[in-house]
């Protein structure tokens, strides 16, 4: 077992309870020691979803299932495991996504088309599907909506992620509409629909125009703006799922802005909190472009620095070696003129256009590297592109973490 | 300092002599603890010279000056310091390139653009360039054409690099060609102008187009297709230097097929003495990958395995997580049926077509990976691309060497 990352939050915000769906997670085999693997979410109602896959071309059966049938935007219960990713287990994992979505379908008596399904854990070994099945029906008889129960399924979808990550914001006090988010990742996380899972649950009508940009938006500037190890997993999703609507006190619109702020919070929250356990992490580092060419360039060069080894142990080691990041940004094919470039740490001024500017700070400069959460910030000084993203410091840990993760 | 690497060569091949140029070392003060640091190789009439430099856009003075004066193709001398790589140093730098040059040009007494120059070390740190100034009389006093001043350049111009990297291979025993190369590299190496540099020496004409095209070709078949770490340095240049032609025996043209065939040999030498000296590297692993749709597929899919920090580390704990591979065959844009790939691990059939093959071999596989050469193939199935290439594991020795490298 893993310790606790250091950089953990010391209190999860609670979550909210909102009526419409039940959640239930048991131990069904496939993570060691009695773990909990397993969690079904239900809704007393079909109600909408919205959702996001990874773009890896050797995707999971989950993956290729929920693709099929997201069309319709139109859910019933999700059913998630982790210990197993079922991705290339080949006809076999086809077979494991059918026998599980039959037997869901008959025991909820919902449409399998209805059903979402999320896998997470080794990629290639053979899903035991007997172990999931068995389970169904205690699932079905144990559902709660208890903030228990879903911190328990935020516990239950963890492989190597150190804490429970989940998040709530409050979009409306006088309609008691709410936003709720679980998510994990820990390795495998990059920008591109970064390797994560997250589940994000709500009472707020999220099926019009504006919102579903709004999400796809958001979906960019979150999860797709974080970085662990700059390997993009097989089994990537963000849905976004919507209980029935209600009758609302407040214009839809108002609601509709109210909520995308809200879901920007939640999603931003829960992305930092999969970097926060990143494997190994001892450091929070956030990346600022600004004044790129574009916002592409901009992200362009904020991913090669998140995403470079040599940055991020630098940063482990505490160490002002900005020359790494001048190398990061030199080998992209962003715009770039050297002396147009430049660069703090937090608020000390390392590289002014182009000019050095560090010797009187080196103490404190030290000083600032020391600690657990970083800012660089770097201007391109050629137009108005601009992004944020986030990662980690890459330590011995991450080596120990994956060298070891199957054994 | 380091120890050295477990990949490192029991016994170097020794370099040839051949008449027209002469080097010499010495200690001017940029390296500590008297280390050698600087390096002159000296022609003794005008040579040819072809050479590929870093695509970076915050490149290194050397280059920037290499590259305004190589269409001339003509060579009298390099001066190579370790220590400090001449980076994003502003006008300082420039002026330190200036003042170098028209020393060695009055020095040597030959014209300044036939004078090259490279360095290699920490980026941003002003170079110091009197310190390299002062020590020129001392070089060009004690040039000598010698197996050991040879092999004390090539340990002159290493950085994290803990052992020397030389090689030779004889292009003609009738007309006494040869060529020679020294090499440094170590870590922020990546496939495109890997971060490195290359020297190489030969008696034979080179100015030619099929020479010239063929060294070209060599180069992304060498050190552009090895990676330790992903990151591109600002200082990358393979140099090939060619003393005055002498009246041949044999046909030119066969001349010129043989030296390219030994050009190959030896630039493929040095760049596996570079991943073999990968901070921290424990295994030299190979990468093969066949019937990719195209030849350009196939060197996005090995890129994307030997720059995988997830499988690095696999190998690292020889643990047959061929899932990673998977997941970054998945994460490229290459053309990819995912029941068309096949894997192995050296002869270990892991997948045949789409499906597992592994079970009989478990015992086995585990003890393939456990030793310090492994060798990855894949074929996806789809057509004649085809590449090889070359990375290191990634362990925990990485992170302390890249943690602590300038303090």
């Amino acid at each position: 077992m893993k310790n606790k990352s250091p950089l953990a939050p010391k209190k999860n915000k609670n979550l909210q309870l909102f009526d419409g769906i039940s959640v239930s997670s048991t131990h069904c085999g496939l993570k060691k020691n009695k773990r909990l693997d397993l969690v079904l979410i239900k809704l007393d109602e079909p109600g909408s979803i919205l959702g996001s896959f990874t773009k890896s071309k050797t995707p999971g059966e989950p993956i290729i299932w929920n693709k099929s049938i997201i069309k319709k935007k139109k859910v019933s219960a999700i059913l998630i495991n982790s210990g197993n990713a079922n991705v290339f287990t080949g006809p076999a994992g086809k077979k494991a996504i059918f026998d599980i979505i039959n037997t869901l379908s008959s025991n909820l008596g919902v449409p399998e088309n209805e059903i979402f399904l999320a896998s997470t854990g080794v990629i290639g070994e053979p899903l035991d599907s007997e172990k999931i099945i068995r389970k169904i029906p205690f699932l079905i008889k144990s559902q709660k909506n208890e903030r228990l129960e879903w911190t328990k399924a935020a516990d239950a979808i963890r492989t190597t992620d150190t804490y429970a990550k989940y998040h709530s914001e409050i979009v409306s006090k006088k309609d008691s509409l709410f936003i709720n988010g679980i998510a994990k990742g820990s390795g495998m996380i990059q920008p591109n629909m970064a390797t994560m899972l997250s589940f994000i649950f709500t009472n707020t009508d999220i099926l019009n125009k504006k919102v579903e940009l709004g999400f796809k938006e958001i979906i960019d500037k979150t999860f797709n703006s974080i970085s662990v190890d700059g390997d993009t997993s097989t089994s990537d999703m963000v849905l976004l799922f919507s209980v029935n609507n209600k009758k609302l006190v407040t214009k839809p619109k108002e609601i509709q802005k109210k909520f995308l702020e809200k879901l920007e919070l939640l999603m931003t929250t829960l992305s930092h909190l999969i970097v926060k356990d990143g494997e190994g992490a001892s450091k929070f580092i956030t990346v600022e472009v600004l004044e790129a060419k574009n916002d592409e360039d901009a992200r362009t060069v904020a991913r090669s620095i998140i995403n470079s080894p040599l940055i991020k142990t630098a940063m482990a080691g505490s160490d002002s070696n900005w020359g790494r990041i001048i190398m990061a940004i030199g080998k992209t094919d962003a715009q770039i003129l050297p002396e147009k470039i430049s660069l703090s740490f937090g608020k000390y001024l390392i590289i002014d256009k182009g000019s050095k500017f560090i010797s009187k700070n080196v103490l404190k400069i030290n000083k600032y590297l020391k600690k657990s959460e970083i800012k660089i910030n770097i201007s391109l000084g050629l137009g108005r592109g601009n992004t944020k993203m986030w990662t980690c410091d890459l330590t011995k840990d991450y080596i120990s973490i994956n060298a070891d993760y199957r054994s």
